[in-house]
């Protein structure tokens, strides 16, 4: 399932191939973000076009709209939104405690009012990994407790065992599913906060299940990045070689080329979109703020190292014009070129990796990012 | 310039060729509109893909924002947006009277308050040729005053006698300057509101002063259908056979296919992505609007008639789903799927006449569009 085809000799940076059902991934690799059934303003042809080899999607807001009726009638999500790759579905908990109205939580699973109609709904690992069949994505996430931060010891506790203890019940329900279990890959995830300790108890506890591959969760929830960094020197070393590690919502560019370094080979976050929506653009020269009057008059491209075709066809000045006068283009041309970078990025990280050249790259690609467009 | 290759036996449909700066169009045809040079949420690319033969843009708009000094710097209109075929603009007349905030209007020109940033600007009929010229259009409107509607014979005689003066001082700014006599075509405007009479009069005035090519303004300005379409049987006998003819803001796709067949050769309206916006579709059996429940499973495209990628690769559940979320895809796709639409129906009507066939395909596109996806 998974083939490790190089470990870095400087650093943890690993390069290998995930097989999924529709597809093998080159890993380490980025997950463009498809909350509802869309990366923000892209259709799956935009993503095929620069070369994005899987998608993740929201089962929390997919179950609430447009619901499981629709996808399944539909023929699950891939048919859905026309997407013919590998796609990983993340169990809704981590959006049950962020967006959800109002939420009870229980050894049992949760009730939840839907951040949409108001309605009262419910997980249980069981039923998640049941709403997860429907969608039919190649590698599922289990529900699980997201403690927040900071989060208090005796919480963090709690939130384990609930973990633990759901990661085994989604386990039992999918390994009893012979097309689940044929088709689809299932994943741990380690949770435990900032705690070392409960950090390593919850690696071997997920261990001792056995996955697919395993997650690192409850990060990126609000802690300093240096504490985010910190829970990877924790799990990582608890990890097995021979399975894919995932880094949960992480991060920014820079986070992303640094955690690779930390042995991780997988990644997601909405920041490309969230960032492209609000009129910044990623560049190997850092950060770009396009309503900055600086570009009005700028003939040049977003990024001059970059060849997706926003860059190849639109320059700063029109896409300042652009996002200034409210133009949906403006956001979908930010949007692209942003997801293309990280997209991009990551085929540079697996390019360095093959050559052994990973320590270098890292350092060049830091130094260059730093200079945010100065 | 134009070249009319042939004319319909049964109705007054033309098919011809306009030759400008930029290419070659094929006429009749139809103008998506890219108000703040876009058409809104697509690419030049996108226009490129459909096979549109030319885009039409708004002086007003862009001598607002980005203003004139950004799109010079760009090295015109063309260079900025990326668009390598012909471009038209209109002059502005129409919305310094539809969305200005204040206008004082004289024998001179036009004063009005930005609807942007509330400073005060004008327009002269020099100015706006002068303001053409820098953007670079293949096809350039002259200033005009518009009547509303209803308007009474008098103000409409005053804005008639104001239109036929600017057209003359806008024509002789034109004849002045020999790049923009080279590479740009100048037409005329005929004004005259509801009357007869006005309408006839005009166009003897604007015809007197010559230019390349006939348009009939201050129409689809809320004015009963019956009306619209009486401005066409009093204006185009008036009109020269061998110049185009231009009915501007034009308009639903049964008006555009019963107006070929009055003699017209040019439209341009924002319907088909205004509505696009406000999720709804146009096919070939009406309009369906994708919100409604009845399309919640629905697995076929929008228009199973339609080749466009929307119709190719996405169903009505998908997109009723994405337009429900608000997610810009969602409008992206209808706005795609609508001005394909409208650009497809040209080709067709191409097609009909040049097969002397267009009063059948006439009827048959009516009768099936009165379906209205019932």
């Amino acid at each position: 399932m998974f083939t490790l085809i190089k470990e870095d000799s400087s650093t943890k940076a690993r390069r290998g191939v995930l097989k999924t059902f529709h597809g093998e991934i080159q890993t380490p690799f980025f997950m463009p973000v498809g909350t509802n059934a869309t990366v923000k303003t892209l259709g799956s042809e935009d993503l095929v076009g620069m070369g994005s080899e899987i998608v993740l999607s929201n089962t929390y807001h997919l179950f609430i709209r447009p619901g499981m009726e629709v996808i399944e009638q539909a023929g699950g999500l891939h048919a859905f939104m026309n997407w013919k790759g590998p796609i990983l579905t993340d169990s809704g908990g981590y959006q049950v405690f962020s967006l959800a109205k109002m939420r009870k939580i229980n050894d049992e699973g949760v009730q939840f009012q839907s951040h949409v109609d108001g309605t009262m709904r419910d997980f249980t690992p069981e039923s998640v990994i049941a709403i997860e069949g429907i969608l039919g994505s190649d590698i599922m996430m289990p529900l699980d407790e997201c403690a927040p931060y900071p989060c208090d010891f005796k919480q963090a506790q709690t939130a384990l065992k609930r973990t633990t203890s759901w990661a085994k019940r989604s386990r039992e329900f999918f390994l009893r599913n012979e097309q689940q279990r044929t088709r689809q890959l299932l994943f741990g995830i380690v949770q435990g906060a900032t705690y070392e300790d409960l950090r390593k108890q919850s690696a071997a506890e997920i261990l001792e299940i056995g996955f697919d591959g395993y997650a690192i969760g409850g990060v990126s929830v609000g802690e300093p990045v240096d504490l985010m960094f910190k829970t990877l020197d924790w799990v990582i070393p608890e990890l097995p070689k021979d399975f894919p590690r995932y880094f949960m919502g992480i991060g920014m560019p820079e986070q992303i080329v640094r955690a690779v370094g930390c042995g991780v080979d997988m990644f997601d976050t909405c920041i490309p979109t969230r960032y492209g929506r609000n009129g910044t653009a990623f560049t190997s020269y850092g950060r770009l703020t396009i309503r900055n009057a600086q570009y009005s008059l700028d003939q040049s491209p977003l990024d001059k190292n970059c060849d997706c075709f926003a860059c190849q066809n639109y320059t700063r000045s029109y896409i300042r014009h652009l996002v200034k006068a409210s133009e949906i283009l403006g956001l979908r041309l930010l949007s692209y070129h942003n997801v293309y970078f990280y997209v991009n990025v990551m085929k540079k990280i697996r390019l360095a990796i093959e050559q052994g050249v990973f320590a270098e790259f890292q350092k060049k690609f830091l130094s260059d990012y730093e200079q945010e467009n100065k």
